[in-house]
């Protein structure tokens, strides 16, 4: 594998998204189980003054599509954040995965010293890609996506570290 | 900044572990202002049936040292995973930051497909050190972060997401 801009992103985003898909998939088929309804686990939280699963879903999402949107120059698909149960952050993840797809290596490599325009904490801010990408993206995308484990794991789903890493 | 097997490790783990070294020190302050042995946080989990603080702290530095004494071909030290209190999770991460800082770009440059011999699952792998570092060390080292983060919000210590991104 050579190393570039997309060998060090679109593939990890995609890996980490379908084993996040599959472990919402058991969660939810462990919330029809224990006969819990399909928007308690989705709005559980570990802090009441953290943010719940489906917003941790929203966030790793967006974290991919934003990468590539920025790097790449193209609009990024609008989705509104109104997922309230396991099957609808399912399609979210579903929806992120189609848009990485469509991803070449070729639109992000050469790109990694491209200037990125991004807000931190309300201040503008330039980048270039390959820092915004290892010192903002990943770990906000490898944030919410282990967020998301742990509340599910926290609110007792049989999930291992093997769901997580795939 | 030069894409290269160096500049997407190794400053990546040692950005995280400062940040990781700040947020226990945070712990540590709240742990004492709420008459908090120092042990607790270091023991508590997000449930039973996962690991605590400590383990957290202890497999963050450890996928940090084994990836580069992986590649090097160099041994690793070795640290005894007996820390039981915050002061001593400091110590550890400490202890990471100094064999990270020992690491020259030239160490690990152009050893992308160098393959790396590990035991996954009790299995003997092989991998290209690219693979190695983007899909079995970064989501395990992340997941670790994101973990003892999580562990220390559950329990109430004021932190942000600003702490974890630094």
């Amino acid at each position: 594998m050579t190393i570039s801009l997309y060998s060090v992103s679109v593939p990890v985003f995609e890996r980490m998204l379908r084993n996040l898909l599959a472990i919402i998939g058991k969660a939810e088929a462990n919330a029809a189980e224990r006969k819990i309804k399909p928007e308690v686990l989705a709005a559980s939280r570990l802090a009441p003054d953290m943010y719940p699963l489906a917003f941790q879903v929203q966030s790793a999402t967006d974290r991919a599509k934003f990468f590539v949107a920025r790097v790449t120059g193209r609009e990024a698909p609008s989705w509104a954040d109104n997922e309230q149960t396991l099957e609808e952050l399912k399609a979210r993840i579903d929806k992120a995965l189609a848009y990485l797809a469509g991803v070449e290596a070729t639109d992000l490599d050469g790109h990694e010293n491209k200037p990125v325009s991004l807000k931190v904490r309300g201040e503008d801010v330039q980048l270039p890609a390959l820092d915004y990408l290892l010192h903002n993206v990943m770990p906000n995308f490898y944030f919410h996506v282990t967020t998301a484990y742990d509340i599910l794991r926290h609110n007792g789903v049989p999930l291992g570290k093997r769901d997580f890493i795939g």
